[in-house]
């Protein structure tokens, strides 16, 4: 894992963009940032279909500088990226429903806004270390598991896509114009402040929202295998991710602790919760075409090149999000 | 090979979209198409750096319907989709060192046009058959020769990336909105009405260029290797594809008769040509850095499952290229 001291001499003083920073990872990010003593400034859309939430940055907002500014507004972003010594890259469309349906947006944000700052950041800062939050989704449904870095790319719906390409822009740009960029490949992300409205960021958002208001959750099928990682220890990535020289031009799945099945998942979260109850539906059709069935990561290669691993076990972490959103869930809702 | 009364079967009378259809394989195929008397649509954009030109149709203007509009143009699109048996998509920007200093609009035309495109299918008409011309620059770097369809996608440029969108979108609209697409990732393509104003769509151009008009050509290194597809065997892939159930849903590599080096080309146009002379010079800095090195395709698989091979081999292309120049050339630069 990364020693402190190596975290604080990296951040320390440093100056420090991130951009989707009022959402559920970026926020968590920030706090951590700004505890290691970096000045950190935050863009985010607060578009409401996204993660940004002001509730967030609870505690540190006054150490924090926030522009509610959109990536896709373009002129703003030289003025944004100038002078910063790290970029993480956290702004993104992130639900593959709203994908389908908007693909555009899903392109704009994705895609298009990524070049954007890229660009600004080949003109005005060519040598920043930028790590870009990517997703599992760019592999679709897997050949084998757990799922590799060399596993192909054939993501089953747009949201994969446009990822695929964000991605590689950050590796290219770090290839042929300087930029220093990492790419890390999320998988379901858990913790205090993740999206609980909707499952746009990811199901158990939702199953979280469900119990601890008491009211029974729903898991669509139950047989799929997924792995899960705890915010903190995604966070430690990013960190990692920017202050290793190993990282650049490189991309990196995060894992967590072994897989489980959606149902033996909804069986502990109602017992860590000391009580709830599900009920089980069938896949809706809409959502079968873009399902990717099983799926957990291999993280050997962060493990080996970075020294990352997931430390946080499954409980823990339900443990640890049900807490907090026993208090906090007013301001999720 | 396609049997004529395959084609014709297929072809005769059907309403067929051409896309780029004003460029080089855009009006080869119109022209092919018109002759098995299908009813050909174009629309082109006509701007400058791509390779529209009118003088591609001479001879069957009055036989085909050409609207002068630009596929970013999203209004236009559902008109021109509706009522169409076949789309034909060609229109792309296809400069590698463009798209490295104007990556928005290649993104622009290679990924927001094809989402608006196909987004327009889906709503005017889901079942259309459409075949993407996408390229050999998705593979970059070859890691081994020939490049199979399983090769991984690693682009060395932003064309590249946004290729495998574009390719991905089509894929994926065919397997989960109803569509019936097939990619094709077309290698160097040579012949009667490709660009010689410069190498935005290979360098072979220039080099027809400048030998037609007596002036020594330049070969930039010399030693790579590269495989050519003649423009009528690229037409024929093309109609295959579309009219074979087979390739719904699929990508294939197109190819040529063997590999040659640059150098062994540049011999060989001279001697096809009765004469000229050439210059080597290193490598340009600038292209070094998205160069590929040698690369040629493996075409089995279009082979196998639609019976394609490509027929013409290098000097008969050659020659029937120069042949068009000798007289064409005041029209083309």
């Amino acid at each position: 894992m990364a020693s402190p001291s190596f975290l604080q001499d990296t951040y320390a003083g440093r100056r420090v963009l991130i951009t989707g920073g009022l959402g559920f990872i970026g926020s968590n990010l920030a706090r951590e940032l700004v505890k290691l003593g970096s000045k950190v400034t935050i863009v985010d859309s607060l578009i409401p279909e996204y993660g940004g939430n002001r509730r967030n940055l609870a505690g540190i907002l006054s150490r924090v500088k926030v522009h509610v500014a959109d990536v896709r507004d373009w002129p703003r972003l030289p003025r944004l990226v100038r002078g910063q010594d790290y970029i993480f890259n956290l702004a993104g469309q992130t639900s593959h429903m709203d994908s389908m349906t908007d693909p555009q947006t899903d392109l704009d944000i994705n895609c298009r806004a990524q070049l954007a700052i890229l660009e600004a950041c080949r003109i005005h800062n060519p040598t920043i270390r930028i790590v870009f939050a990517s997703t599992r989704q760019v592999y679709g449904r897997p050949d084998y598991l757990p799922v590799d870095e060399t596993h192909p790319l054939r993501p089953v719906d747009v949201n994969g896509i446009n990822k695929i390409a964000g991605e590689s822009f950050h590796l290219l740009y770090s290839r042929v114009h300087g930029l220093r960029a990492t790419a890390l490949r999320l998988t379901n992300t858990i913790g205090p402040g993740m999206r609980v409205k909707d499952a746009r960021q990811t199901f158990v958002g939702v199953w979280i929202r469900d119990v601890v208001q008491g009211r029974p959750f729903e898991v669509w099928g139950g047989a799929q295998r997924r792995d899960f990682t705890f915010v903190d220890d995604a966070v430690e990535a990013f960190l990692l991710a920017a202050g290793r020289d190993e990282a650049i031009g490189e991309v990196f799945n995060l894992g967590g602790p072994p897989p489980v099945t959606l149902l033996q998942l909804a069986n502990q979260l109602v017992d860590v919760n000391g009580g709830g109850n599900f009920v089980v539906r069938k896949f809706p059709a809409a959502r079968k075409k873009i399902d990717i069935g099983d799926f957990y990561a291999d993280d050997r290669r962060i493990a080996r090149k970075l020294g990352w691993r997931p430390t946080t076990g499954l409980r823990t972490m339900l443990e640890r999000t049900l807490d907090f959103y026993r208090t906090e869930l007013t301001h999720y809702v």
